[in-house]
């Protein structure tokens, strides 16, 4: 599970924090996310603004820790998200440098 | 101001909460919503899962209450839930029958 999700208890959940340059790059992400949701059947709770995105997968009523179909869907979300997007990452990344 | 939405202080924001019949109708409502902030320049904080919004309405930093912007955005938003979007709505306009 790459570094930028945190996962919590009561209720289990994965969480992670996105920020954009614009809105225009926010909006974008959110389409990609919709277009995944609709795809796997998963529905995350999104809240946003017009430059950041918070993200959280609750494990369904009665779970007592996220499952594979989450951490899957985690891991899916994070390849919708360009390295240009993401400016809450590393600095050196956000310079669009080659990172190695 | 129409009885959907609360004005509340400690920060100063106006707060609308909104469920739609499916996913299609949420996603239907905030592709208008984009393009309703991206007119007018302004940008609530949505947070959103497969069938409800809440859209929260900050004032600016410093105010000490909502002002006539915040406020026409509101009822431009309004416009933009169709009627038969919101079932949070009362029930006699769910079923779709014309309300007087």
């Amino acid at each position: 599970m790459k570094q930028e999700w945190s996962e919590r208890q009561r209720p289990p959940r994965l969480e992670r924090r996105l920020e954009f340059p614009d809105y225009e790059a926010t909006r974008a992400f959110l389409e990609r996310a919709a277009e995944l949701s609709e795809q796997s059947g998963v529905y995350p709770d999104l809240s946003f603004g017009r430059t950041y995105v918070n993200v959280t997968l609750h494990a369904p009523d009665g779970a007592t820790e996220v499952d594979d179909t989450l951490h899957r869907f985690a891991r899916d979300l994070d390849v919708l998200v360009a390295p240009a997007d993401d400016v809450s990452a590393a600095p050196a990344s956000r310079d669009g440098s080659a990172s190695a």
